[in-house]
């Protein structure tokens, strides 16, 4: 089959993938699913892995090279082992993008990312960025009928994120409160859609680029501001004494320094992105009650409600789609800024 | 009446409070009530008033001094005002530490701390450290019949402090799971007594006093540790992989940065102590989806339960009497770590 | 001053409240304020105290006749007691139901109808079919810039009765996951306006009235039904199972014995209409796991909150004005069924 | 193998199980295991099966019967199917009653009795009642080194049911409030210890036996109570206008009909024990906002917990063995009372 193979890592993101004839993936196991791709999500990630970032974590020995990379896959039942019963040839899925062992005590909470055996495919196995994928019968959830692949890969890992964290938000939202969203990309404009699902806490989005701005209007923003050097004064003044939650997608840069200057007393700052630190006093803390949380990737309940709000046409992705082939470039595009939303790779 | 008044800021600490006779206070507004103390906590927050630490909030237009320091207070109500029902003279009550409005959003929540026209005796006006005070109807708590002041007045503040931070800890612990308690002082005594009654957390009680130690054997934790270089490192030992929560009440001079450390993936570090600053990379807080959690002093009805502990022995104050003669003794004995759990000051 | 008057129960109805010139209410208290009427909701709970329902629990020494009906009531500022401090005459403010104490635990946990020393003015003392009433500050919710008190006054007591049971929903409700609301009338027109927007939950409407069928579907229910003889098993096969939760508006003449048959497993039966009764073996309810909730009138909370979303534009109110003058034949037009909606008094 | 096999039903009871020699278990699937059983609860239900109760949902077909009880089941892990890695042969195991399949919504919640392809052993499939039991991976727990099967088997079924109930209540009472625990047997000895391990609710335990009341008393109960006619009146008296918990572990015989009476208002009637109807007029529930709710047998990771608090020693089985020769004496004790706690049946 076709696919886009990593052969070393690169801190400048210049390496190409090599996208070339690899053998199909089979099954072994009486569990697994094989998958044949209908889209790929690109996702930060990706580059960061391109980076050799999480070498350490991912690749302790040095042996997982050259691999295929892609975590945000959707598509078709290929083939299935033994004891598969929930999902059968044909089928359109997505993936979550854990393959989780069932019996652990993170698999029994519902909580799959804690999975103590859990596989990541596209991180330490072989991903989806290639014509079949193999992964397990626990990872699928079948699309709605008149849903498909390319519509929606992207949700099975920005997706997630994006909503878990703000369904945490909205959880300590009341009417008239309001929540500032920082970075409105792959991730946060689905964040700004699930709360405008979800609540109907006032939306702060702010975002540098002005693509970015534009399409936090269209989808409902109620304020949507650049991030200049008052940017915390503004957002203190539009909620009269700063914002009940903030999202931050961003992370970095000092951005997530920022953000816990937004908060009134007992707001809560949700850090999803990463790359900067956190420092804050502990009187500043303590003086206003504040919480500074992180969230990780959803499970897999949640890819299930997320579907269920892209199914309603409540909460719809923004991509732009590449072919397998030109993946190199969609990659250059991303790290360039070229699109709004999530890049898509159709194999 | 007698009182003792604090005449300048001193950041050393070597100025003494001036024990002297003074104006006894008097009703002027239909919600308030004359409190004759019988007995007023002393807090390391006095301390820091007298250093002059929180001089900017509280004494903005330099006006405030001399006053009398004091906001852990129990005793009996000796007037009230006109539309004061729900106690009487000669009650025995302790007193939440804010004079609440009644009328605001933060009051409606019942957070008191929220109060937007709260006024906090031994802070902002005259408090307890002298034989009356003058608060309202919404502060205070009747006593059941068989305590007596002096054995509660410090559950007034510190205690409500604790007790808001340990429930908070609890609602997220199942049985099997632990939780560090940093600092097994004034608070930490009273967080490891509340943990106990409402949970079967492991406790797992760090303080560097050995005083401090031994009562937290006494008071049943499951481990309790010194405070060495290697403290991260024992606690994810003992605790197989992190601690699920970690109570941080020191919150200065390197303390606050071991806590988020010692935790498991998916912990959250609660703070209560301050001075210091936290300092954590958001890829290592995203990674293990920690939480940084500020608490503040308990509400009202916080402290109604903490009284309904104490009347059933389940939290017991462990403190050392002084007379008001003798307040400058204690505050030197308090600076010198001299007693363990809490001083009071008996007029 | 004009009021409405009721002179005596009546089992039937058919006595009128009495329209005559009443002596104006006066402050006594300090935190006593008096509101002009700018309209006043008619309710099933008026009718009610006229047919004697409550006469015991009301009126238990047969003292309070004569006395002026009206509990949904705003308009502004008259005049004001010498501690209110958070309104001042003129402000057009809405007005929660329950006249609380502020200093018991109801209102300490922010629950204004277990206040033990509330006061329900239309039930126990003069009401707001009048053109002056009789209050306390704490009840008072300033309205925003652009509402006057015709469009919310029923909010206070319908509205919050159905917001607090929507929100109660909808706590329990993930994406795809469906709610039966019945009985789509002053209450449950609300309720459904809530869900939408605080939910994503799939909302099946039943109401016998063609109009208020009508009325749910322009407000966006996902199905709406007739009440048949099967509406049981409809609910089970729209819902594949059951329904996750089910209002119930009506609770009587056997509906209430048909909500919790249209639950799936898990799910609860929420009630707020009242008259009949529940009967339910307790195999079934175990085997089902189900639950049978009452929800009560809402708190200030959660009036302020609703407020929000009738500001927003979330949740408008449908109603029929009358004028003070014509109560009698608005309570014979609710009687009849006459309009949709609510009833509103403007004096 | 030696098993207690039911061969008819009886509505009386008073046919015997036949002690018989059958063939062992064998592994067919992947995930299967063979359990040598050290011990099985004898449970209500079992009773409840032989009368033929669950006739039409367990055995629809009439196909069924012979079969053999059991579904409170420990032991030693005798042998595993091909992709079980969790647990090895040798291991001392507790069984979750039902077996699951892990890909259904329930599994992902963590809800095991919401399994859509769930197995219950001893109730539609061979039980424990045996030398020998086959289960799933999915329904193990390792027991902790010093803990022998004998000692919890009983835990598996009554145990959690008793345990999801109490930490149900436990979640809404505040320290000060009261809960009433009606009937104290296999399943309420364990909500109290539970209770009393996990909160300080003052706990009322009812029962008509003796010796179930000097159980009660000797485990902690606040007060201790026969179930005579005033006995409403009684709980309402001690706990100063209603209990804030009931928790009815009988369910039937007008017990169900006390239990909602006996709450103050916002109280929660939780529901156990079944065989008798709720009937409650709504305008009583509505008034009172009271609640009733029904709870089932625990999930998986309830079990967990519970067997921490058994290892702790906080939550203790009351039991009496008998050997599987002696199945139908065990059988005829229980119903005739004749023990207070749980039986045993050892192989």
């Amino acid at each position: 089959m076709k696919a886009a193979v990593l052969y070393e890592y690169d801190p400048e993101v210049k390496i190409q993938l090599k996208v070339e004839s690899v053998a199909e993936p089979t099954i072994h196991a009486h569990n697994e699913v094989i998958v044949r791709i209908g889209a790929a999500g690109l996702c930060r990630t990706d580059l960061h892995v391109i980076e050799g970032v999480f070498r350490q974590a991912m690749d302790p020995h040095g042996t997982l090279l050259p691999f295929i990379l892609g975590h945000e896959n959707a598509g078709w039942v290929e083939a299935v082992g033994s004891s598969v019963t929930s999902v059968k040839p044909g089928d359109a899925v997505i993936c979550h993008p854990m393959r989780t062992c069932g019996v652990c005590p993170g698999c029994r909470r519902g909580e799959d990312m804690y999975c103590e055996r859990g596989i990541f495919p596209g991180l330490v196995a072989n991903g989806g960025f290639a014509e079949y994928l193999l992964t397990n019968e626990r990872s699928l959830i079948k699309l709605n009928e008149h849903i498909t692949p390319v519509e929606v890969a992207p949700l099975a890992d920005a997706g997630i994120t994006a909503y878990r964290v703000a369904k945490r938000a909205v959880k300590r939202l009341t009417p008239g409160q309001s929540c500032v969203i920082l970075g409105i990309g792959g991730l946060g404009h689905i964040a700004l859609q699930t709360m405008n699902a979800l609540s109907t806490a006032q939306i702060i989005a702010i975002d540098r680029s002005e693509s970015a701005r534009k399409l936090a209007e269209e989808l409902g923003a109620a304020y949507v501001l650049d991030s200049g050097p008052d940017i915390v004064q503004e957002v203190r003044e539009l909620t009269k004494g700063g914002a009940h939650a903030v999202i931050d997608f961003v992370g970095e840069k000092g951005a997530e320094q920022l953000c816990w200057q937004m908060l009134r007393r007992g707001g809560t700052h949700h850090i999803v992105g990463y790359g900067g630190e956190i420092q804050i006093p502990t009187a500043y803390m303590v003086d206003n009650e504040i919480a500074v949380e992180a969230s990780l990737v959803g499970n897999y309940m949640e890819l299930v409600e997320l579907m269920e709000l892209n199914a309603d046409g409540r909460v719809k992705l923004h991509a732009q789609q590449y072919s397998l082939d030109d993946i190199n470039l969609a990659i250059d595009d991303f790290k360039a800024g070229q699109f709004t939303g999530r890049g898509v790779i159709v194999p």
